[in-house]
Formats: C-alpha cells, sequence, structure tokens
C-alpha cells in the first residue's frame, strides 16, 4: 500500500501559523489597553533591509492597531548626512517623550561595539526589542521576574539578589523582558512541540539537545541561555570554539558542577565538533549572517528539527531529507513579540 | 657652527617622567586616606600580555600602597577550565564585597560583544577602568560632573538634564570617571603642552588639529570624544571610514552645524584620506592591534608629537626625522590613572 509509506520529504512549516497564535492574544491585550500604544521606529542608514523591515514593522503594527512613527536621522533623510548621524539624539528625544512607549533602533549602523553602545542608551523602560543590558543580565542569570521600578533604579539591582550559586531568584511582579529574536525561537519551538508541557514551567526543554550556531550578544547568546534555563542540552558553536550550555552537566570539569543542579545553565568547553554535535541534536538553529555558509544535510541527524533565522539560507535544499520540520525563517513571529513587549512595557510605565 | 645645527632627530620622550608628575599626587591622596584601599584584578584567561599587565598592577600597587589582591578563575588556574569560565561570578562577588574599592578585569576575554556585555556587570561604584557606559555616555555627552548616587540610582539618569542641543550640563559634586588609556593619553599630552593652560578649562585643545587611529569603543572613540570636548579638531580613522570630531565645524553638513559651536563634539563624515589628515595634523595618536600596522613617515607634518598606544609600534623606526616628539607607550601613565579613579570611586562610596 502506497499510503503506509513515510513522506520523503520533511514538514516546511512557514511561520505564518506561528505567528497567528499570537495575533489573537496582541489584538485581545490591544482592545484592553485604554491608551493606544506609540511605537517609534529610528532609522539611521539606507540599508535595505533596515527599511524593509522599518516598512513590515509599521504593516503590522498599523494592521494591530499599534501607532508606529518612524523617524528617519542621518543618512535615511539625505545623502549629505551620515549613516548613523543624529541617532543617539532621537533615541533620547524619544526616551524623554512621555507619548512613545516603545523604541526600536534598526541595526547594524556602525557594527559591533558603537552599536551595542547605542543599546544602552535606549532607556530600559522603552526597550522593547530587549537589547539592554539589564535584560541581558536577568536571561543569562535565569532572573525572570523583575520589579517594574528596577528598570530605572539601579543598574545592577539584580546583582545582590541573585549569585550564580544562589538557589533563590528574587521575586518580582512583573516579567522580564526577553529579546525578540530568540523568544520568536523558543516561541516557535514550544508550537513545534519541542518544549514539554507536561514537565514543570522552567524545564520544559529538558532531555532536548539543540545546537545553536551563532553566539552573538544579539541571538545566539541569549538563545543558548534560555534555552538551556529550561532545561535543554545546548551547544553553542562559533568560529571559533564549541561550548555546551546545560543545568545538568555530563560533563563534569569540576566537582561542584558534576555534584548538582543549577538553578541557571553553566558553560563547558567541550571538544566536540559541528559534526558531532549536530549527529547528536534534536533541534539545529542557525544564524549565520552569510550566504555560503551551509550545514550539511547528511550531517544532520534523522528526524531532528532544523530552524534558520539569518537572512541568508544556512541549510541546504535537501535539508527536509534529513528533518523531519523545517522553519526558514521566524521574522513574522518576531513582530509580535516585539508588541507583547511593547504592551507590557506600556504597562510598566504606568506602574 | 655646528652646534647652532637644529638636531637631525625629534625628542624621544618615554612615559617615565610624565607618570612620576603624577607619583606624588597619588602617594600624597593615599596618605590622606582612611582606609587602605583595595584593588581586585581579575584574570581568567592564560594570555601572558595579560599576565604581565597584572603583574605590573601589582607591582604598582605595592610600591605605592595600594592593596592588590589577583583573583585568578578559569583558564588562568587550571588548563581543564576554559578562558573566561567563572568571570561574571568573580565580579558579582566583588561588587558585593564591602572590603573591595575597585574592581579590574583583564580583558580581552571572548572579544566583541561579551567582553563589553563582561563590561556593565562591574558595578561603575567599582569600575575603575572607566568602562562602564554610564562613564561613555558622560564622556560623550561632555558630562564631566555626576552625582556619587547617580552611579547606581539610576542607568539613564543625565539622558534628562543634557539632550544635544542643550547648553546646559547638569551640575553634580564630584567628577564622572573617564576610561584610563584615552585618560593616560590627554595626561600625557598636557605635559607636553599640547593642551594649552592659558585657555580656559574644557577648551584647551583649541586651535590643534589631532588624528587618532583607531575607533574602538575602549580607546580610539572615547578619546576623540576627549579631545574634541576639550576643543581640538579630531579626525578619527579606522578601517573603514575617517570621521571628524569637533565642536567648531569647518565643514557645514547643516545649516544648524555651521552656525553655532557645540557644548560638545559633533561628527561628521569627511573624505579626507589618512594622507591628508596626517599632512594637516600637529598630533597623531596611534593604537592599531597589529604588528604590520605602520604609519609611513613621509606623510606625518614635520614637527608633529606622534603617539603611540598600540603593543605593536604603529610608528615606522625613522618617525623622529619628522615628529618633534615621539611618544613609544603609555601604559606607565595608564596605571596612574587607573590608582586615581580608585581614590576617587573610594570617596565616591563613601558619599
Amino acid at each position: 500500500m502506497a499510503e503506509a509509506h513515510p513522506p520523503k520529504k520533511g514538514l516546511l512549516l512557514k511561520a505564518d501559523p506561528i505567528a497567528g497564535t499570537f495575533r489573537d492574544e496582541v489584538k485581545s491585550a490591544l482592545e484592553k489597553t485604554s491608551q493606544r500604544p506609540k511605537l517609534v521606529g529610528i532609522l539611521s542608514t539606507t540599508s535595505a533591509p533596515s527599511k524593509n523591515y522599518a516598512e513590515f514593522t509599521r504593516k503590522q503594527c498599523e494592521e494591530l492597531g499599534v501607532e508606529y512613527v518612524l523617524k528617519e536621522v542621518g543618512a535615511a533623510v539625505s545623502s549629505d548626512l551620515a549613516e548613523g548621524e543624529g541617532v543617539e539624539e532621537a533615541i533620547i528625544e524619544a526616551n524623554e517623550d512621555p507619548s512613545i512607549h516603545g523604541i526600536m533602533v534598526y541595526f547594524p549602523i556602525y557594527g559591533g561595539q558603537q552599536d551595542q553602545y547605542l543599546q544602552q542608551v535606549v532607556s530600559p523602560l522603552k526597550d522593547v526589542e530587549g537589547l539592554h543590558f539589564k535584560f541581558h543580565y536577568n536571561l543569562y542569570h535565569n532572573i525572570r521576574f523583575i520589579e517594574p521600578k528596577s528598570l530605572l533604579a539601579s543598574t545592577n539591582a539584580p546583582l545582590t539578589q541573585s549569585t550564580a550559586d544562589s538557589e533563590e531568584l528574587p521575586v518580582g511582579s512583573v516579567k522580564s523582558i526577553i529579546p525578540c529574536t530568540p523568544l520568536a525561537i523558543v516561541k516557535s519551538l514550544e508550537y513545534i512541540g519541542v518544549y514539554n508541557k507536561i514537565l514543570p514551567y522552567g524545564d520544559r526543554a529538558y532531555g532536548k539537545t539543540i545546537t545553536v550556531i551563532n553566539r552573538s550578544e544579539v541571538v545566539g547568546r541569549p538563545l543558548a541561555a534560555l534555552l538551556s534555563n529550561d532545561g535543554a542540552r545546548v551547544l553553542s558553536v562559533d568560529i571559533d570554539s564549541i561550548q555546551e550550555y546545560t543545568k545538568r552537566p555530563k560533563v563534569a570539569t569540576s566537582e561542584s558542577a558534576a555534584q548538582r543542579y543549577h538553578p541557571r545553565h553553566i558553560v563547558h568547553p567541550t571538544n566536540m565538533s559541528l559534526q558531532d554535535c549536530l549527529a547528536m541534536s534534536d533541534v539545529v538553529i542557525s544564524a549565520v549572517p552569510s550566504p555560503t555558509y551551509k550545514i550539511k544535510t547528511e550531517w544532520l541527524k534523522d528526524g531532528c528539527i532544523c530552524v534558520n533565522v539569518a537572512a541568508d539560507k544556512n541549510f541546504e535544499k535537501d535539508v527536509r531529507d534529513k528533518a523531519s520540520i523545517y522553519v526558514p525563517a521566524v521574522g513574522k513571529v518576531t513582530i509580535f513579540m516585539l508588541i507583547r513587549n511593547l504592551l507590557r512595557l506600556q504597562q510598566y510605565q504606568q506602574l
């Protein structure tokens, strides 16, 4: 019976149905807000991807009933002006404008350190992208709840309450903000069923081995931390090294690491190769910004789940010969995470 | 008469006499402190330059009467541990230890974004290197005085008081902390006489054109900002572009820029080449971390002042054929800036 043969190719899962599950949630939350939230996007370059993303943000906001204002500065306004000129001033102005609830800046502008500086200039109370140091700190330390006032009250507020060895997490009244792209990936994995809802909250990825290719502060490192804080064994791959992120170390690098389960992930170096990692991974997530970088399909574990986060396709065309599910992009989910963050921050601003 | 001939070579000025001018100041300040200040250095790699610098810091501290404790973690302790392993926990522990007045972390560890993340983990009240976002923000915005409490009270405290267009600077009771290496370079230029003491404070580099090669957030960009906030015209050179930092724009890129003197520097792109910049520069400062990068002596303006900040020599051997003064390194000055910052922060911790 031909019908009994398994399908030859894995499932191609586009982001639309995943995004769809958040549309109702966001729409209903928007209906309950006393004031229509206002998001400002700051564009300071002539980058086509940034312009397209700004346009995409505008459309999504308008469709959902969020006010979106595009503030163009520098090279985005005139070829007489430099890329990034006026961007810091525009951020400060938006920080100070009480009518604005959220700020997103279209990166890259300068690339590297100077962009990371600019991410700190955005007030954490308006940082819908979750790129401020405070949010990364909370994420790396598995601090899930905060006091909204702590966002302005003290740079290192959580420091005194949670050290690496403490089992106690500070009890806050609201959720910390999680960077949009890593969060969109986690939500996509929840949709796919990688997160097991039968397991307790905070440990629902237990039992899963996940390779994350990229270790930037914007995508790969926060993602590896999120997944391992949720119980997964994560193999974090970058151009120089491979690290293991886990709450349950299998390979002990010190006695204390072997002896106990950690309240948050710890990081070990590993001698595994990329091929070793892929061979044992239930999920492979790649975010390498290069059109020539390709993950060899033959190295994948049969039936794994592959998620491409890069603008370029990091998987080969035949990826579904091995992958049971392939998600080619998550951008449409990311925008809903951004609007969820906007709604949260609008609330926090009123507390 | 042979004696009347000008010397053929410019002056080779080592850092020792410059550092010497701060030795007495620091010693006398140390005698006045009620408690001997304690500095912790955190070493997490096997890098030889970092180890050497830690040893150098220890010697200088001991000679001056500062307590120095080297905290070794990760690969610095054992080859079983990774580079950087435990460094964040060590920083947090030092933040929380009231007996420690200052923290310095030996970078690079991971390089790039993850190091910049770690720089934010150091409490600004103990950040003797001045690498926290708050200090960079103050420096870029020419905010020279702060309230010590603002270092813990609010991430973006200065934001509400100083926008780019405001002439008003917030009035604080103590000085902001300036990153050590850029500050050591400024102090060296003061020693050399590039800063003119007859001019009013805050404008003493007026009239000088200075090329700064390197635009990292640790050295080049804060240095360009400091010098231009002090009145110099700065040509900031990196691998991709050349920018002009100035309070007094010569080339107008907009009407408002041409019309007024700014309370802090503004940044323009420029079409000048490196050769153009060097030809008009009174001072050339280079911090390119490459053994093969060399500035062509023939491109230098006759009688200019050259300062090498890189570990490698960025100037050619014959630099003094053109330079009137050549400073081959400033590390010995930097360590005094670090101890000055330590003494300041020890005071701020008591306020």
